[in-house]
């Protein structure tokens, strides 16, 4: 066979040795029948597609082997910038959610923003402990897709999984939106491009993606670290000031007037302040979603990227809650000022350098916390394609080991998202949250079954159990509460969503399993001698694409029909003169078409010929010209690719596609086969 | 054969009288090899395709036979409404156009309205008589591409064809939005929307000449003739008041005021004016390049339908311009009311309804001119395409005998010139006119050599060329005016595009001429005993898919290589023990690639293939997975596609597409033969 023969070509001189010349350096030679692809067969010949080839190394770098997989793995530092960036960054704004709801009481109400900050810390707690739990339970990745189906079935699955998805897009839509929009509190005058700026980001940070997760890890370290000098160094400072009693002053500008206190201070306002201020926990799901992606032990790096992330974050919220109610700062009613701006104002001076740094390294990281989202999409994406949910181009791997479906897919998404809602953080957030928690809630509710499922192997399953419970029971309220608080300012379009999505997953997952099903061979199959096919030559003109493709029908069949379709009888008969002086032994149907349409008669010859035919093959050989240019095919083809496309549809009839290139192509096949040789491979 | 094996089924009884039934009524058996096919070919299972064949079918008529086109032509009746309308609308302007001009130079110049009228009636006179002679001359169709190409050459045939087609636009999106100028003039409620309702009457024009050029020529001969006879009675009552001595008094309204005679009254002005009122003679050469499309003897009936427009359209022009200048009629500044508005108004009273008639019947004929281009459009792009110019797909005739392609790229274009110059006559109407003298001047031209090559045969050869010399000076005068007096205002669009156009046609020309070359068989093939080719079948699992391939591949060659591309030893190994299970005789080839990709490596390994082949071509057997949904296919076959795509690029590759089909498809052909021919009919 031919690989025996390339193989051969060494042992049997100079024909062999000339054949083997456009392998070369192409594949390795493993073991018998077996090659191994190197770098080279991805080369292009000189021209515009090489062209493209080098910019597109350009930016997305070299291509990445499979073995390279576990170098392209995160550890912790890299790690907490990648996952941790959208939980962190909520903490620029969870403080200002909780005061600007409380306010609607009164200033008096504020004293309330640190306790209900406690409270939900105390969730944020509870449900990191419970994913570390999920992380040690599923070390390859334990997404709350993955645990929910796993202990409580594929219906809670994909609940969770459409939800996260959702909410995936929003991430991106909502925190770039937030970072164009503290950019441009600084730069009013980018405000009118807040929309071309956003989509900028989005697509910068696609590219990012593309250049592979470590690379993007690298890519977006700094930001995520700056902000925590920055924000770490302002708290302590702060911090020092309350410690040596010398905390300034701070008096609200007069023209924002008192709090007025429209609403009395009840447990439906608290319930809503607390509620908003849960934004805060949104991010968290990411690390025990990406298990797989730390360096070995994935399991124990990734419990220590949760654990750094709940420390960084409940550190900077609670002193962000403290400072603020310590200092006595007033939410903004026209929403201009942030509440991190009034207190780095407060504290360092407004307009100082300090104070364009926390709001800068702010701004990145908002816009950064996307970046989260990119690791997480794609790859809930690819386990959903692998278990027959989702389209199966998801769960591909590009050149550089980025699940580049799930990136193209989530960046024309999102950035679709910022074009409608005109990048407009306000008009996005009511939409965010509530997926998230569903998610939670399901993901713990599935940990308190899966440890009930261990009880007889595990001792300490019900303490496990336990934390889990109280995991789902707090994310369970707070996504109760979520929802019927945002339900009218739009989380109902999340709640429609979520089951048109698990409606989408669920056929499309039906159609996978059906075609399995007709795919399958339930046993070996039996390989008897088989009968030559029935060939059908449709031929227009008696020209060389004709006499090849006459030629190939010869070789495959003895049973070779060619049907020629003519408009009047006339040509019919001057077809039928040339057809019998070629004396190829084929014979020749004429079909008349008074109607003048080639395709019509056409098909249904075809289809007498299958019903004849009964279970063998129809192979209709289709003589087609390919011109030397693209745009070329206009001047050609139309019947040609109709054909295929009704043919298509017609159980039992094979296509064969005889190709005539234009020119140097055609011109080769005449010459001898020593020149044509050569000229091939330049062509090739 | 297959062909012999239908016929003998009605002889061997049961089982071919069976396998005859699909075909039952779709051919007619006319002789040995020789179908005829009914109009049953074109019926369409139950379902979403025949409901829209129905609609379709009921929108343009049933089709046609290419035995009905004698019964297709037009008579003399018809074919004055549909050769004739572009040329006799342009009475309902030519006056206006040359006072526009005339009044610059003051009132007083109007006096030599009459005599402009009388010299481009003088041009008229000339160019008619000229295209009598090429009527006669060129009975199958003698527009000016044809003319100018068979007497000068290729290139003033090519300038004249790329001139005229530019002209078959303008003159559709002019005369619509003429057309509903004069409506909205009328109906001003319907100016906003005078976009929305040109584009829809172009659908409209389109669709009618999509029915057959017969029954557009029924549906469009009635406006034609009701303008003719409202602007006759009008003339007649005219000329009548004027013998008479009653012809009534005429003020212009005082907000008008005098006209200032900005300029003198030189000779550019009078040309300036001449030039203006030759859009007159637009249309004149739809006749003869419709010739056959006349009831016999062709020739004669287009002779007299022009004779009837030339004799139509002076009487018109003549009278209007004489009664303008006898009742003192200026035109208005404002350009709210026609000349021919206040011919009406002032003859039979504004507001009249035979005011209302005139109106309506001229906004009509405005926009059935457009009716004209497309008689002309189409059938010049189907002449082009016949000499290889222009796509071939233009040379069809669809199954009303219309020129399809050439109708909906009329109507595509047409449409964007209305949509980009917001349906304004203004800025459409200086594009217009320079393409048709152009056009005229090179025809009339090609007439003058035409004689001089038939000096020796035909003794008045020196008259006629004498006539048509006449006509080429006189039309060439008016083309080098009109380009020079609305170059700045628009021309110049035109003076570009023909150029641009003319280097299309000749790429489309040489590309065809080289494949013809490429192609062409010089001597009668011969053909030997061919070898069968090399197959390669590339699989990715072993499924029922790949089973049919690899024995669709046995049944074609001896010489079979399975190929499959294996991300990791792991698998690669999986997939050798089941390949070696199944025990087919047919080798395996495993390609591991490192980088993922699957193509590349395929790719590499077929072209290393190929260059152990040499001129045997390789068969590349692709399985391709049918769904019962189109949507459906979006979740498979994206690699079979990619291969397909770079494989066409290859020479000496044939691809061979083996379908499986979802469903009843593949399990019918699991199912024992008796049964599934029976599903066989159903799908077909």
């Amino acid at each position: 066979m031919t690989l025996r023969r390339i193989r051969k070509g060494h042992r049997l001189g100079d024909r062999y040795v000339r054949i083997f010349r456009p392998t070369a350096g192409k594949f390795e030679q493993d073991e018998e029948n077996r090659l191994v692809a190197t770098e080279a067969v991805f080369d292009q010949p000189a021209g515009l597609r090489r062209y493209f080839e080098h910019i597109w190394r350009f930016v997305v770098g070299a291509r990445l082997s499979s073995a390279m997989e576990a170098h392209e793995r995160l550890g912790v530092i890299k790690g907490l910038a990648v996952f941790a960036s959208d939980n962190i960054s909520s903490s620029a704004y969870a403080t200002e959610e909780i005061m600007r709801v409380l306010v609607l009481a009164g200033a008096g109400a504020l004293m309330l923003t640190m306790p209900i900050t406690i409270a939900i810390v105390v969730v944020l707690v509870v449900v990191v402990t419970s994913y570390q739990q999920t992380i040690r339970a599923y070390p390859t990745g334990g997404g709350s897709y993955i645990v929910a189906s796993d202990n409580l079935g594929p219906v809670p699955g994909l609940v969770a999984a459409a939800s996260l998805l959702t909410d995936y897009v929003l991430t991106v839509a909502v925190s770039v939106a937030a970072g164009v929009a503290a950019l441009t509190s600084i730069f009013p005058a980018l405000f009118d491009e807040r929309v071309i700026l956003s989509v900028g980001f989005v697509l910068l940070i696609c590219l990012g993606n593309l250049r592979g997760i470590r690379e993007s890890g690298t890519i977006f370290a700094a930001p995520a670290y700056l902000y925590l000098v920055a924000i770490f160094g302002l708290l302590g400072y702060g911090l020092f000031r309350y410690a040596s009693g010398s905390l300034p002053e701070y008096t609200a500008p007069e023209e924002w007037g008192a709090p007025e206190g429209a609403t009395t201070l009840g447990v439906l306002l608290i319930l809503r302040a607390f509620s908003s201020g849960s934004v805060a926990l949104t991010g968290v799901e990411a690390v025990s979603n990406g298990v797989p992606a730390f360096t070995p032990p994935e399991a124990k790096h990734a419990q220590r990227v949760l654990l750094l992330m709940g420390g960084f974050f409940l550190t900077i919220f609670l002193g962000m809650s403290f400072l603020a109610g310590q200092i006595g700062i007033l939410p903004d009613p026209t929403e201009q000022t942030t509440v991190i701006s009034q207190l780095t104002s407060a504290l360092v001076g407004g307009g100082s350098p300090y104070h364009y740094l926390v709001q800068i390294s702010t701004a990145l990281l908002l816009i950064l916390a996307a970046n989260t989202a990119y690791s997480d999409f794609p790859r809930l994406s690819s386990i959903l394609a692998r278990d027959g949910y989702w389209p199966r181009q998801f769960q591909y791997r590009g050149d550089r080991l980025a699940f580049t479906t799930g990136i193209f897919v989530l960046t024309l998404l999102a950035g679709a998202l910022l074009v409608v809602f005109s990048a407009s953080v306000t008009s996005l957030i009511p939409l965010y949250t509530v997926g998230v928690f569903i998610a939670f809630t399901l993901s713990q509710g599935g940990m308190v079954r899966h440890w009930w499922n261990l009880r007889t192997t595990d001792r300490g399953w019900w303490r496990r159990a336990a934390v889990n419970a109280v995991g789902a029971l707090a994310t369970g309220v707070v996504a109760l509460v979520v929802g019927v608080a945002k339900f009218a300012l739009g989380a109902w379009m999340v709640l429609i969503l979520v089951p048109i999505l698990m409606a989408l997953m669920m056929a499309i997952h039906r159609h996978y399993r059906g075609v399995q099903a007709a795919l399958t061979l339930d046993e070996v199959p039996e390989f008897p001698r088989v009968e030559a096919p029935q060939v059908v030559v449709p031929v227009s003109r008696l020209d060389y694409a004709a006499y090849r493709a006459v030629r190939f029908a010869q070789s495959i069949s003895p049973a070779v029909t060619a049907v020629h379709v003519s408009e009047s009888a006339a040509e019919a008969a001057a077809m039928q003169a040339r057809w019998d002086a070629w004396d190829s032994g084929v014979e020749l149907v004429i079909v008349e078409s008074p109607y003048r349409s080639l395709l019509p008669p056409l098909l249904a010859y075809i289809d007498a010929v299958r019903a004849t035919e009964g279970d063998r093959p129809v192979v209709v050989v289709v003589a087609e010209f390919v011109p030397r240019y693209f745009w070329q095919n206009f001047l050609h083809n139309q019947a040609a690719l109709r054909l295929k496309v009704h043919l298509l549809s017609r159980p039992n009839v094979i296509v064969a596609n005889v190709p005539s290139h234009f020119g140097e192509a055609t011109r080769r096949i005449r010459e001898t086969p020593e020149e044509s040789s050569a000229e091939s491979d330049r062509l090739a």
